[in-house]
């Protein structure tokens, strides 16, 4: 860890690079109407759910097969144009921005799911299927892909970003749930990685450094993901406390116990405040935790207990149960309408959000002292986390018009990422680098890890038409 | 998956590249008493558990820091000479052979416990301690770390073979478990990779592709790995049945249900005939399975009854308990003799292992038509296999003076690792490539993958000094 030296980026640098005119020919010839140059289409394709602009691509091709994506990809190739995958549109740090230029390739239209190995807990699919439209594809099997980012991510973006969110503390994130990967590669070429076998110990383990690339080594055209029997009992409960503190410390003990606790999220009193304005749940307006237990009847009542007894010590006191899935759902209200709530809290304003992650015994002094400080800033947010993981989401509601509220939510940031490095923890825990964290990589890793990244990248893609810009400078 | 064309290398082709004088006395004046050119520290060094074997390297370094390794590699890089890693040279596919010549650098002095850090489950370590020595280290913590590859392996030689074994169906494997790596470089720098947060979307996963890279990109110098409590409850059942399709059947009925089984290792009747000859143990000699639960004292009863009646239903018998230390390692007894009863049979013998591993509802299948080709060959044998995870090893026990008999075992392996690759399963489950299974992966993964491998390999060792000659030629 070396001391954060560099903010993160306030504008992406823009450097568009020639799209020849024969490229767009040779596109529109191979794709006809698979290939829109529309204004709004490209606009659409230009842009996250991020905070940060750029111009649109030159055009978007909607792949319908990996040969699609090869011949697009080789196209790219044999011209020097930039190629940026798009699955749902979903990412957070920039990671879609056609900051040098080139097309888009979206592979919404690749929502198949191939093959589902019931008795392997397997299932492969093409790379635009969501991660609901998954689930209800599978809903007979008696299983689940437990993993939920929040947002109804492609499951091609979640690989490309290594997402987690809720469920990750009991099930991973997709660094431990993609066995298997097709891909085209920077020259057109098809290669799989991995096979369905639960471990293997066969040779670089391309899986895993393809998870989390972010497009920028290849396009992930199928994945094979692990599945899990959906638990015989599943139990909700949330709980109030008198202090952030209490909360969290509840969180630290129940994991170094081993409770194998589904689901555990923190919301902040302030979001709670929110929460209740936007869906009048009449909450207690205190730091409260979210919590969910999944195995069977008698092992989620233990675990139940556990935790309950943890809280206690913690003065933890309105706690409610729900067992009934139409319950649980009206609990999980609040954790779900949190960023909508919040957002419509100071209407027209945009949230920037943070994504540290830090060892859990951290956990309590990393937010307390953000807390402090955006406090001190007087700029509105809201505050929840996958804290059973040490990640949370600070989200600063700025007016996007006010280059000073950007700039204070920025610095808020860049503190609250140096303060989780100096503990040991990470400036994404599950947004990725994208545009917005170069700096803060660089920080995190030092020159010496990103040089590394750097030479792979030279490596396999050298004409850096792969999502270029993005993660690291070449 | 491509079928098999290859077999495995059956003798390592030798390449030794020259050593120059200058780099001996550079490396001497620099290593004093710890550069060792004694013949026999050579050949141990030159040499590992696998059946395979070369002229050993020109010198042993034993470093006792980071800068040592640095230094050792540095002055390799500038001479051209290749380094093999050593740690406990308990590895099985011919990865410590110097089949291009060069010199060892052992880390086994390297194995300090350098911080561990309770609260938040993870501890760092040097290379070279062993997985005895590290839970000997940390007992008093409440914590275990539960990877069990059978040897006490070194730490840095599980990281780099992506080691597993019989935990692994719980705990995961190395793949799973190391956060975060030290490791010197090609050039001789020293790089950090992870962080201690359980999870990090920040850039490339280089920690999981330097975990099983075998040496060939790295010189591991430090390990953070995830520790986990002490179960409360820990309690250990075997079990005999009427063949080994009823004990694999019980196993997928376990593992599909998802029951939390934190060890489930079966053995073949032959095998138990051997450990029974071996260590007087009185095993109904039968196929059998060994199996522990880990939990709470109801949720271990509640898995455990669960088990018991799956394996009613296949007409399990002679179950037996055992919940204290003692009467657990008795019952396990047979499954840590195993390899020791197995060699012991055939006096003089060597034992060529295989490391398939396939997708769970594939394992009866794959095991039952080896066994019937391996009984076929005339050639003995024993079977065990971490089921839970669908890997299992055969071990065929060869005369090593016989070529007919090397080349009928190699034979059977090659039918085994087609099958497997034919059901989307692996070559290696656990032990690595090395050089023994170079074809093997060529058939598994195909040129295209292994052409990213040797991109990657060439762009971060363009001098290929790091244990040149594994994993895949260049």
């Amino acid at each position: 860890m070396n001391a954060p030296t560099a903010t993160a980026h306030l504008l992406p640098e823009i450097r568009l690079r020639p799209v020849p005119q024969a490229f767009m020919d040779a596109l529109q010839a191979r794709f006809g109407t698979q290939c829109s140059l529309a204004q709004a289409v490209r606009e659409q394709h230009g842009r996250d759910e991020g905070s940060m602009q750029a111009p649109p691509p030159s055009a978007v091709v909607f792949a319908e097969s990996t040969q699609d994506v090869a011949d697009a990809v080789r196209l790219a190739a044999q011209h020097d144009v930039p190629v940026i995958p798009y699955g749902a549109g979903s990412s957070l740090e920039g990671h879609l921005l056609a900051i040098q230029g080139g097309i888009s390739i979206d592979v919404s239209r690749m929502n198949r799911l191939l093959s589902v190995d019931a008795d392997d807990l397997t299932v492969t699919v093409q790379p635009g299927i969501t991660r609901k439209q998954l689930n209800e594809a599978i809903k007979d099997t008696g299983l689940f892909f437990p993993i939920d980012p929040g947002a109804d991510a492609s499951i091609g973006g979640m690989a490309a970003t290594r997402a987690s969110g809720t469920n990750a503390v009991r099930y991973g994130t997709m660094r431990e749930n993609v066995l298997a990967l097709e891909v085209v590669t920077a020259s057109g070429e098809t290669i799989r990685t991995g096979t369905r076998a639960k471990k293997s110990a066969a040779g670089y383990d391309l899986t895993r450094l393809l998870v989390g690339s972010e497009g920028t080594l290849g396009v992930i055209t199928e994945v094979t993901l692990r599945l899990y029997p959906l638990p015989e009992a599943v139990s909700a409960a949330i709980c109030s406390f008198p202090s952030i503190e209490a909360a969290v410390r509840t969180v630290i003990q129940t994991i170094q116990l081993g409770v194998p606790i589904a689901r555990v999220e923190l919301i902040d009193a302030n979001t709670v405040r929110m929460v209740n304005a936007h869906s009048k749940l009449g909450l207690r307006e205190e730091p409260m935790l979210l919590m969910e237990f999944h195995g069977s009847p008698a092992g989620v009542q233990e675990q139940a207990e556990t935790v309950q007894s943890i809280a206690q010590d913690w003065n933890g006191n309105a706690f409610e149960w729900a067992t009934t899935p139409e319950e649980r759902t009206r609990l999980w209200t609040a954790r779900h309408n949190a960023y909508f709530a919040a957002v419509q809290s100071r209407p027209g304003c945009r949230a920037i959000s943070t994504d540290t992650c830090v060892p859990i015994s951290r956990l309590a002094d990393c937010l307390l002292d953000s807390v402090t400080e955006a406090d001190a800033s007087g700029i509105p947010y809201f505050l929840v986390g996958h804290v059973g993981d040490g990640n949370f989401h600070f989200g600063y509601l700025i007016d996007p018009d006010s280059d000073d509220e950007r700039m204070v939510a920025e610095r808020l940031n860049h503190q609250l990422v140096a303060r989780a490095l100096a503990m040991g923890g990470t400036c994404t825990g599950e947004h990725g680098v994208g545009i917005h964290k170069m700096g803060f990589l660089l920080d995190e890793t030092g020159p010496g890890a990103v040089g590394m990244m750097r030479a792979i990248k030279q490596a396999l893609d050298p004409k850096n038409i792969l999502n270029p810009g993005k993660i690291f400078e070449m």
